[in-house]
């Protein structure tokens, strides 16, 4: 009878004996200790490096005696010398067990390792990816027993890894013959499995252990910008996140613009999807390169996108989302090739997954924020509101979420803004005015400085100061209504009225010089009276739907608001709420969940589990429908008042106080009317 | 409480009893009852035609009243008067059961009707298609209930037919909405579920009641023909046939001429899966010009051929199908996109099915010959050869199958023979040569006459005679050898040693002059000694693989011989005999199954269950690899004397005399090598 020990595995507390001699690495997989292994335990992948430790551990009872694991091998010095290795680990493979032993798997060498995201309000992503890579031994072919080469490689799965039922394309076929040769008929496989599928496609076959990653695309297609997140598929890293503009704005620069040109133009529609394709082929060439990754190491790309964005994406005619019912193609979720797509700047065999859309006005990325924050599982009752050109809004908690969209149009963007411009150094990101002399002080994008510090000057020399971006024109707007140059209704009050010579009257309204940069060569900077119009549109769209949400789950006041969205991640809440845009809630309960749809995306990449659980979420998400609701043009009108003409802000009124001052020219003012332009 | 009827079907015998004004077709299905239907039951397509009998029927123990069924309705009359109907015949969806009944149901209105083939040697083939097609009626979109359009496709089929688990690519996703809308919401879909599919693909789909045939090709891609049939794929009805020469002829006649080709030339693989994808579509073209068909009704193809056909097909290069050990890059099934073949005459989501080769020389068109002729099912021990550029061999019977390939060369086709031409008008297929005054008389394709029948030169006159085809050939000498022209070791005598002016001499060896068509202009007809070589090389391929596998199975001889191929249905079994090409049996056992493969392949295309048998069955099929088998030369080298050097014929010899002669000019003949050439 052989002699055995006892191994206790951490984190996971798993135990049992085993025969002296085992490896540590089977003894890992008998108790289902999750330690990685690309090689099978052929000592060439180095995955299941751990970390035994020795002398007492009262805790689990043993001692450990140094002789508990056989002495490091010439696998494990071979491997040590060429690619070296951390102090005190160990090849789970080679190290056999020879007394009682605690092994540590630390979290590298864990394969359902955890990805900690930065914000500590934010939970984990779980690795579970659809795409992983094997290496594997096959039998050479026998005449006498006829087989063909990938019969040969599948039976070498099925035996090594446990993986039936693999596919492969005709293009895989062609080059497997003389992969395995080269080989020598050991190969590195990269295998692919969607959370639909039933079957395992074989993606790529490389000679001999291949130790390059893999590698996936998160994709957030917005009407104005594509962002991505390039993704390790192994440790979940994200090496680079790049975006450029939606190349679509040509066609039209929101939604229904798009929609309207496919309409009104035969062959619009192709025209705009092959306008976005390219354009994610490019961004996948410059993600790579800023990663200095090989793109055709990308293996999987996830979308998130709103409807109409999905349906130009996915070559369908977006014309039935222009008019109700806002029917949709397809609402499920899609498992494509890559070729489907035409994306041609990375793997041939490459997967897409995208991510189910919730009805004709809420897409993908309002799935995939539900993914990132959950509101399905949140005790309190929390008012999610993603702000793009169109702003996805959820409301829910463990018991009901619902959904709408609300077409803000591009304003919150910085475009249809006098002086607006993209989020870039030179933007004017911060405002403040002073009370009492109405004097602006305000940061731009690419220094910390005030406008109003020393040095501001020198600083802000290279980028020049060049206009204003969303959140600046946020701030800059609800510090005009604080200071009294802006009434509750919007209008912006003369030089006379607000006394400020920066108020200038231009035609027939009101424009507040901001600054002045012309003495440098640069722009004069006015939040002018259509800025105005431009964003209470905006705020008062998304606040309506908002407070359509409320009515439809019979309650007056949330309890939580996540601002998604990468201008949510810079937006002042405060100002916000003075201008009306989110519910009346203590300011501390607003919070900034980044771009929670390129989270979605990257959660989906990286945990395929989470593609049925957001695909079941989104039947349970009650969707309603802005645009035929006559409730919602009562609520639009209302909210367009800053920061609303009927309904109370007791938690604004708490730290903030709002001039009471009226400019409505039939009330006695707007005598700017008069004023010659200077 | 409702009264119930008792409703018979025939021929199926089901019975059971349904409440009064159950539609006929309903009965059936409850019952399991084979009625087709494609409309469901609303009264358009008109498949669920029955004959209900009226009167006593003693054998079921029932009377049928005259009103037994509901009087016909508006649904009835207007088909009839549109489309016609057989007197007798009710709609199975609008007659309502109204008292005890008997309903026969007519093979044109059952799904898995019987293609009764024309020989009644072959079986029939029951269809069950991988492809079909459904109308069904689709819910309108609904805002407050929001859900794609494709979504509400799938629930309505998974309602109205019990199709679950639909998926669609994105070109037909794309052109949904349009054609959903277009047909009211009701639309005739092409569904397709393959025998290793998990799901059903929607390959078409057409606004309203689309009343159009679904048709598939099966194809038998041959080294020198490539032969395809077309098939309604409702009721397996052959609609044409046609084939044409696989132009990779130009890279190498035969199968290993062009794996050289491949290895020779760089991309020569390339060109030539080029070529035979390109004469695959104008194949398809073709055949649906014939059959006056829309080629994009055509939406299945199945393939067989040989393994170096195979890989040329798919793209893969065939190099290792060249040298042991023979190595296929894939053995098993394929279930592939018609776009991977690049097949782009027929519809545009066609899908291909090729069937398993056995091994690295025994290939799919082997796998469908098993399929049509089902050697493992009989209980004689029997030998069936397929006679190609490369001849397959199947041996077995019920307990064990062996399969090998011989390669024969294109001599039986005609290639190679100096006379030699395809079977066509004009080419001599039936000879007969006088033993005692060596006079031959032939007949020629397209006429039934013989040469020395009144009428022959006038019923000739427009095609000529022009050559020698396989059949022809095998004939001729086999004739040769009867009248002594011939002897053993394949030898043809001189003039003098055989008595006739028709010997000559040309070089060192003798010729038989067949036919002298120069009056007319037409070519001098010989059979040159080359051509009695080519003619002993192949023989003798092929018997020493059929003998190669009666030594593996242990016997000395074989119960029963089908000959296979399009060759195979021409050939003599006589003069295939005296020849040696098969091993001897009575004559009455020497059966020819006509396109076997070709079958094979039709089989396949009209039964997908079929697919899993053959699959199975090439499991079991025990491969004998003929190359690296030291007996098979020996078999060869016996087997080039007509008809062997070795093995008796006793059979054989029961019904002709072979002369016992010899031409050796190391035994005194020979003398021709002197005479001049005329």
């Amino acid at each position: 009878m052989t002699e055995d020990a006892l191994v206790i595995f951490t984190p996971s507390g798993k135990r049992g004996r085993f025969a002296l001699g085992t490896p540590v690495l089977t003894a890992a997989r008998q108790l289902g200790v999750d330690l990685d292994s690309v090689c099978g335990g052929r000592g060439i992948c180095s995955k299941c490096q751990i970390s035994p430790g020795y002398g007492e551990f009262p805790k689990h009872g043993v001692h450990v005696d140094d002789d508990a694991l056989t002495p490091w091998n010439s696998v494990e010095e071979r491997y040590k010398s060429k690619r070296g290795m951390a102090p005190g680990r160990r090849l789970g493979c080679q190290a056999q067990v020879m007394g009682d032993v605690v092994i540590d798997v630390p979290p590298e060498s864990q394969v359902h390792k955890q990805v900690i995201r930065k914000s500590a309000t934010q939970r984990d992503i779980v690795m579970d990816p659809a795409t992983r890579a094997l290496f594997v031994e096959v039998t050479e072919p026998d005449m006498h027993n006829p087989s063909g080469d990938f019969e040969r490689l599948k039976e070498a799965l099925a035996a090594q890894w446990g993986v039936t039922d693999v596919i492969a394309d005709l293009a895989l076929l062609s080059r497997l013959q003389p992969v395995l040769r080269k080989g020598e008929w050991k190969v590195t496989v990269v295998l692919h499995k969607g959370n639909h599928d039933t079957r395992t496609r074989l993606l790529e076959v490389y000679p001999g252990f291949h130790d390059g990653a893999l590698y996936g695309l998160a994709i957030d297609l917005g009407s104005t910008t594509i962002a991505a997140h390039l993704c390790n598929l192994t440790d979940g890293a994200v090496l680079a996140s790049n975006g450029l503009m939606n190349p679509q704005i040509r066609f039209g620069e929101d939604l229904m613009s798009r929609v309207s040109y496919a309409m009104m133009n035969p062959g619009g529609d192709v025209e705009m999807t092959r306008a976005v394709r390219e354009a994610i082929n490019a961004l996948a060439k410059s993600i790579a390169e800023e990663a200095k990754i090989d793109p055709r190491a990308i293996f999987e790309v996830v979308f998130v996108m709103n409807p109409v964005m999905h349906h130009l994406l996915m070559g369908i005619d977006p014309v039935e989302l222009g008019q109700a019912p806002f029917a949709l193609a397809t609402s499920g979720s899609l498992s494509l090739d890559g070729r489907d797509l035409e994306l041609t700047n990375i793997h041939r065999a490459a997967r897409v997954y995208v991510l189910p859309c919730i009805a004709g006005h809420v897409g993908a990325d309002c799935a995939a924020v539900a993914l990132s924050e959950e509101p399905g599982k949140s005790d309190d009752m929390v008012l999610i509101v993603d702000v793009g050109t169109n702003a996805e809004i959820l409301l829910g908690n463990k018991s009901r979420v619902l959904a709408c969209s609300s077409p803000t149009g591009p304003a919150f963007e910085g475009a249809q803004i006098s002086s607006g411009q993209r989020a870039a150094p030179g933007a004017i990101e911060r405002v403040e005015i002073d009370p009492v002399s109405k004097e602006p002080r305000f940061r731009v994008i690419g220094s910390d400085l005030w406008s109003t510090d020393p040095g501001f000057a020198e600083a802000t020399k290279g980028s020049g100061i060049t206009g204003i971006c969303g959140s600046g024109i946020i701030e800059a707007v609800a510090e005009m209504r604080l200071a009294g140059i802006l009434d509750q209704t919007g209008l912006i009050g003369s030089a006379e009225q607000v006394g400020t010579e920066r108020c200038v009257t231009f035609g027939r309204t009101q424009s507040y010089l901001l600054h002045d940069a012309s003495a440098e060569g640069g722009p004069k900077i006015w939040v002018t009276q259509g800025d105005i119009r431009a964003i209470q549109l905006a705020k008062s769209a998304l606040y309506a739907g908002a407070r359509l949400l409320m009515d439809e789950m019979g309650i007056e006041k949330v309890e939580k608001v996540i601002l998604a969205g990468a201008f949510g991640a810079h937006i002042s809440p405060k100002h916000a709420m003075v201008l009306g845009m989110i519910p009346d809630v203590p300011l501390d309960k607003v919070i900034s969940a980044g771009n929670a749809a390129g989270t979605g995306a990257r959660i989906a990449l990286c945990n395929v589990g989470s593609r049925n659980a957001i695909e079941a979420t989104v039947h349970e998400i009650h969707k309603v429908e802005t645009a035929i609701e006559p409730k919602f043009q009562e609520h639009f009108v209302n909210a367009s008042a800053i920061p609303n003409a009927v309904e109370p802000f007791p938690e604004l009124l708490k730290i903030v106080t709002l001039p009471d001052v009226s400019y409505n020219p039939a009330s006695g003012g707007g005598e700017g009317g008069r004023r010659r332009r200077r």
